[in-house]
């Protein structure tokens, strides 16, 4: 990304001395190019600029004689400060809040005392989108986050909404920076996808049967099928034509009167043809004999989900390239009305052939500690901004895990440890014992009273992981692993992959998984096989950890969770 | 007990002079650190390496003493040549191709006269991941594109598959570079919406509304639902458990007596109404009353679709953040067999508010110059297999792009040069007069034939195009415009947008859409309106004009289309 204070080389090149220059695909300077600068932007008074923005507040002072607006565009978290005289345009048009507006001014230095650097004192009013108040849902107040969850056409228009869009852009930048950076290549995993990565059923299905089913339904209401006397007389007309071509040809009529007949007999097979076809349409889903729905049927021929994973198929992409990633959207249709949970969510998972678990923390510890050090060099007025009215540690964690090396604890060391806390005192409420599936508050406890640093677990029991999960020596345990997090908790799980053949098919078989739907994957291990390991990071995770915000609703553009997909 | 083993940074300089170092997270050196320097690789000669990959090409030699390995990691499209003395493994498990080896070894200068800069003598193998070649499906020969279509798990091991994954992976970071480069917010729009950005049907479904019902179907088979006897039965127990309790009540039995009684009538009227639940269960979709599907009991409790296209949504963004863009998966449930349709394929949206069609035409061009010359830049090797493989020109069509001002002609200007063509005996299928939509032929004329370079058509007739372009003075045509490149035809499709409240409404009702849907995208209009503009890439497209490659689905990693979704 764009350091803040530096705008793009082409556009100093082509600007005067006397102007800001104007973005590259539009008629107006980034508010950025003029107050993200370490000067605030007072070496550029005396200079003309075109800037457009929305007003975040409005007031007319001196009697009205003037308006001051202070203008975002979105482009920083800043507003500039831009007085319109009232002979301009009609300052009332222009105050209201959401108001979108257009100048031409001139750079000013605002009185000395004041809290901006600099201020643009219009010349002349270029555009006008107006708001009426009484009726705009985002009026100047104080909006809870939840209020703003019915407006997600909207909501980017506030302070908060739009510091979390420039914090998600910078990290999934930061993402593709550091991979590519380390020669990863980024592959597209599906979306729509016939396999099931867990075996944990929760998925959506992607179907055309439904919207089949309700055309027909509506095609036979308008035009409804023939009845079975409809059929019976439609044959009735074929063996009359058949009868008349036999008596013509008993009668030796002549060749053009056969021909006639013959004629009106294939048109009444036709008819008949037809009248029998549409007979049988059923409304309705489309069945098998045997009752069940046949996707056969379907647009893919076959039953097709909304994928949980590109897990999975990344690994096929290992087991060629070496180093790749997938960083998409996946989909749960879990019930869940939670806080941490989205029915559509972004992952990024990068898998790695000729490498270990070591290898697969090494990763994952150094692309956590890339996007926080990213963030702080490129987004730090967007993470005062939330330091300021969210989360006053937010800036410090950051700076934290950038700079700390990862506590790593096997599993059995990290379940003896909270053991040793609850022997001193410490209250869970879900029991410790080897064995179990940590719980957010055995993480928490972890990476935020015990080490007060992200942590990684690994080497989990076999029994509470993926079949997927290399088996260790020990056959307890699998080599996974987990990052933990402060505020969050786990923010990565990942694992070097099986690649024994005959290992991974045992593992499916014990899971209760049939075989048919793997084979494919023990492909991968029947021929050409290689040690491998990857990871997934719940994106949203990343930045409800970056922003300190509580609600992963607020951090993504458009959420969809039971009950909601607006837009 | 915590591992500090070193943080990833520490592993280069570990290397020492003597040594090829290692991918950061992996137990191996990328062949690409070796074979893809200007020198070949032959200054490492005498340096020691470890490297994995596949066996591309494997032969033993003099009397089976040695075997020579042409081995490839994905990392380039170069292999390296390793060769292996028959004292360090059976040479013959190791020479089938697909076969996975890890070697440590010495560079060394191959001998005079061959073609490769530098071999690796292995000294030790690490690692034989086998392959049984009568069984491997990819065997060394000439496999058509069509044939590894039937192995999308393991095509990614072919020359030309793991090409198009560097050029696609490559095409895709320049997205990204360019866009955050010109100060763009990369935003996730939604994948699955309730919104049909165009109109026109062709969606797929997202639903569990199927699965439940097949759930239920399944329930009520094992655990059949009670008779309309059942419920009576169980209606006459409360009954008689309630004349009990009368009875009780009026023999002034004990209170423990009575309670005893009242708990059993309690415990019948349950039963009862769990019963009575249970009758009213009916297998099959939920219907509401007038018969239609009851989407209020699907997940989103409303019908919900896989988007078409991110574009409306992004608006949203654009009308706050100012440049924004969109790269995500999209999808149309059209029956098209093509070889340039996919049901799921990639688009990149952007949208700039404060920009005309000019600016959007702009973007456009330099985006598209930015990807050819970093192709150029990045991936000349890839493209040079492909001008040997499947199409000579595609190095010179990269470089004509990237250094050629695009042509800009009005649809008009189009249409009359069309005209004049078929006046001097040019023939098209389709018919040209003013109005039409200019069909591929005519789009390809126009670029390969007429100019022979990009071409950008705009102004189009408003009967041909979407209800949100915006309509130009002469109320006959709209803002759109449409970049045509040699090979391809449309690239790129884009508008001004249509931001005068009144005049899109109107729009929307000359085309016969229902307002209601689109009261959020007014909203964007009402409040703060701005003038914005943007275009959608289709970037399997993009890979197919830079490669030259004829099939849509050897550029996406798991193609979906009818009748196929593997994996």
């Amino acid at each position: 990304m764009a350091d803040a204070s530096s705008p793009p080389t082409d556009q100093l090149a082509a600007a005067t001395l006397d102007e800001v220059p104007k973005a590259l695909f539009s008629d107006r300077a980034p508010i950025r190019s003029i107050i993200s600068r370490p000067d605030g932007g007072s070496a550029l008074a005396g200079r003309k600029a075109r800037v457009g923005g929305w007003v975040k507040t409005g007031r007319k002072a001196d009697k009205d004689a003037f308006a001051f607006l202070e203008l975002n565009d979105g482009s920083c978290a800043g507003n500039l400060q831009v007085i319109v005289e009232a002979s301009l345009g009609d300052l009332g048009q222009i105050v209201p809040t959401g108001t979108c507006v257009v100048v031409d001014g001139r750079l000013m230095l605002p009185p000395a005392g004041t809290k901006q650097k600099i201020e643009l004192r219009a010349e002349k009013v270029l555009h006008v989108g107006p708001v009426d108040p009484a009726k705009y849902p985002l009026p100047k107040m104080r909006l809870t986050l939840e209020f703003l969850r019915d407006f997600v056409h909207l909501r980017s228009r506030t302070n908060t909404i739009s510091a979390v869009a420039r914090i998600r852009n910078a990290l999934a930048y930061a993402t593709h920076t550091f991979f590519n950076k380390e020669g990863f290549l980024y592959v597209h995993t599906p979306i729509i996808t016939t396999s099931d990565c867990e075996g944990a059923g929760e998925m959506f299905q992607v179907t055309t049967l439904l919207s089949e089913a309700e055309r027909l339904e509506k095609e036979l209401l308008e035009n409804p099928p023939p009845t079975e006397a409809d059929v019976e007389a439609a044959r009735v007309v074929v063996t009359e034509k058949g009868e008349v071509v036999s008596q013509l040809k008993a009668a030796k009529a002549s060749k053009q009167e056969i021909g006639g007949a013959v004629d009106q007999l294939k048109k009444a097979k036709e008819s008949l043809a037809k009248v029998e076809e549409r007979s049988k349409l059923k409304p309705g889903i489309p069945k098998k004999d045997d009752g069940n729905v046949d996707y056969g049927r379907d647009f893919f021929a076959r039953q097709a989900f909304l994928t949980v994973s590109g897990q999975l198929q990344v690994e096929s992409y290992a087991c060629a390239l070496s180093s790749v990633y997938t960083f998409g959207p996946t989909f749960r249709a879990e019930n869940s009305h939670t806080s941490r949970h989205l029915a559509e969510f972004w992952m990024v998972e990068p898998e790695i052939a000729f490498a270990e678990l070591k290898d697969d923390m090494n990763c994952a510890e150094a692309y956590v500690k890339f996007m926080c050090q990213w963030l702080l060099d490129n987004c730090l007025e967007d993470m005062e901004f939330m330091a300021d009215k969210f989360d006053k540690g937010c800036i410090n964690r950051l700076k934290l895990v950038a700079s700390t090396p990862f506590i790593r604890v096997t599993y059995t060391e990290a379940v003896e440890i909270l053991e040793e806390a609850v022997k001193n005192g410490k209250k869970f409420e879900n029991e410790v014992k080897w064995g179990i599936d940590l719980a957010s508050e055995h993480e928490r406890y972890l990476t935020e009273v015990k080490f007060q640093k992200p942590v990684i677990v690994y080497n989990y029991p076999k029994e509470i992981k993926a079949f997927y999960m290399r088996l260790n020596d020990d056959l307890k345990t699998v080599a996974a692993m987990d990052v933990l997090v402060p505020k969050v908790g786990e923010l990565i799980g990942g694992s070097q992959r099986e690649e024994r053949y005959d290992v991974i098919q045992t593992r499916i078989k014990e899971m209760g998984l049939p075989l048919e739907p793997y084979e494919w994957y023990l492909d991968l291990r029947r021929y050409g096989t290689v040690k491998h390991s990857g990871f997934g990071l719940g994106f949203e995770r990343m930045i409800l950890f970056a922003t300190g915000l509580e609600n992963i609703r607020d951090v993504i553009p458009f959420p969809r969770y039971p009950g909601r997909a607006d837009l």
